[in-house]
């Protein structure tokens, strides 16, 4: 059995701004440890599998980023997006690329801006769900236990169709359901058989493409005219022409919310998605106020906030609770906790008063 | 009858840190229009008198600022004092000085850092002030009208003792009080026969030299010693070793409290002693949402906010509520309104931890 893998790395990170920037988003950037994200996704898929198998999908832009983070890539496995086009564009061009270098190889397809903590149940998670993948047509995905009733999620629920003999459960999947309303979630919770959809599918690449053939049937039209070119001088032209014509659709809402054959392995990992800049409460130490603070910074009478200045600047503050502090070169965000997931809306006002040198 | 001024300009201004600092303190910022406090307090004595009538007293550290801020007035002027040691000493010194170059003079004793936006009034109180100064052992004070319960001001207390004949009423005072706790001013204010102490005295060179005599003779002794060295090329050596054997008082608890012949001329001024940055609130306009915004910000979801961009940084808000933000070329203030009394408690720590570059 071949492993392959596909890093997905064209997101913007837009709720980690200003440190996530256009020229240097989230996936880039230490987020949690002396290595950015990426750097770090691909440093855990080596212990599994040569570098030469590992596959990084991202927009233009980011090329050189990469090849600078991760000298040792291979320049061929970066596949260009020539636009961001969601999930299913985006795995239905790289799978066939694998596909043609790695013919019938068992496809790890995973976000590149997530946090993994425990590399070593991440491995053992990944052997169980490769073997289940590797037969028939099966899906395989990886489902985190949750700890909280979050609604920024999609959920997997579970049948209990176990299947046997494997170092670690894998189940059955009974349906995807999609971001739930804070009743709904806790509801998962309570029940047990609920997981958090952690974006990581496990596939074999010519299950893909059946999948694609069968349930998305306007991009399997795009990858036919694309596929002649693959290998030729002209692949990425073509590719940039065509590729904008699949329409913007997920997988998860293309194959995952129909298809059989669809398997979760419940894990933890010390998974977060880092989705915004309150993720550090739960992925940084605290100190004794609950504060999480990084730089030069001064804080007396201060509670409960995310304070990070990176310019060296000193930030000092007094009284404050509950806030987020963001010190950049040229730009500082000060935002209440219960907005985090709002800085886009900074964002998009930034855009209509065409001041993009901050975006 | 000659009319002389001193201005006051010895303060740190730490409550307006970090704008204000060691190097550059409150009264030598624009905290209020595009001149700096103390060249505001000079051109308003302007309109009563001649530069060369105008002494500043400062630390000599200060000296080269004034000089640079402003340029017209005579070198000697400016009066060094050697510490900071209270207004008793400083008026004393500045006292003798003025006394020795203007005779019998007519002397405004004033601080560099208040505001005062209606300067037709000023001129009109002082006229009026200066004419009972002039007269016997008389010490006029100018009391602001309250608008508010302060507690962060002492009050002159009036009597019905009205002095006749001149454009606006000056009553004799029947006390000074300290600052008072908050029930005790909301029944000053309701009194009405209650002003804020502005710290602004007029009186004969001759009668503050006479009340020292009388109430400070700790500090008349030192004088005494440093007098004969007046106008001789050792003059300032001997104010260097001598001033700092005066001891640590004010004139307010020194003379005021004690003396007769108190007058007060109340007045409104569109005066503030721009105490800490909550003052802004108060000098500034407001927008819409009650935010008092200067340089480069972006707020959204921002409401009675102090928000000041002085080194040309984006400052993006998103929620905050009733907080002051001041981004300076090192350093950012991120502070509660309520605490804006205690910046002084942040300096007190970077000193203990000897980070004074940040002073």
């Amino acid at each position: 059995m071949t492993i392959t893998s596909v890093i997905m790395a064209g997101g913007k990170g837009e709720r980690f701004w200003p440190k996530s920037r256009t020229h240097l988003p989230k996936q880039f950037l230490n987020i949690s440890g002396n290595k950015s994200m990426i750097q770090q996704a691909v440093a855990r898929l080596e212990r599994l599998m040569d570098i030469s198998r590992i596959f990084i999908v991202t927009n233009e832009s980011y090329a050189e980023l990469i090849s600078m983070q991760i000298p040792h890539l291979p320049a061929s496995n970066i596949i260009i997006e020539p636009i961001g086009r969601n999930t299913g564009p985006c795995i239905a061009l790289a799978s066939m690329i694998v596909e043609q270098q790695y013919p019938d190889s068992t496809m790890i397809v995973l976000p590149s801006d997530h946090i993994i903590k425990d590399e070593g149940e991440f491995i053992t998670i990944l052997e169980a769900a490769t073997r289940v993948a590797a037969q028939q047509e099966n899906i395989v995905t990886l489902g985190i236990t949750p700890t909280s009733p979050e609604t920024g999620y999609g959920y997997i629920k579970r049948t209990e169709d176990m299947w046997e003999s494997l170092s670690t459960p894998v189940y059955k999947v009974n349906q995807f359901v999609e971001k739930p309303d804070l009743e709904t979630a806790k509801e998962y919770v309570e029940a047990g058989d609920f997981y958090w959809n952690s974006g990581i599918f496990i596939w074999k690449t010519t299950t893909v493409r059946r999948k694609i053939q069968q349930y998305m049937p306007e991009i399997e039209a795009v990858l036919k005219e694309i596929e002649p070119s693959l290998g030729t001088p002209w692949e990425s032209e073509e590719i940039r022409q065509k590729f904008v014509l699949m329409p913007d659709q997920s997988v998860d809402y293309g194959i995952m919310e129909k298809a059989d054959n669809i398997y979760v392995v419940p894990c933890q990992l010390g998974w977060d998605d880092v989705g915004s800049w309150t993720a550090l409460d739960r992925i940084d130490n605290r100190d004794d106020d609950g504060n999480v603070i990084r730089g030069n910074i001064l804080n007396i009478d201060t509670k409960n906030c995310i304070i990070e200045s990176n310019d060296g600047k000193l930030i000092a503050t007094l009284g404050i609770e509950d806030l987020i502090v963001v010190d950049t070169e040229d730009v500082t965000l000060i935002c209440t906790k219960d907005k985090a997931q709002e800085v886009k809306k900074l964002l998009k006002e930034l855009r209509t008063q065409k001041r993009e040198q901050y975006l």
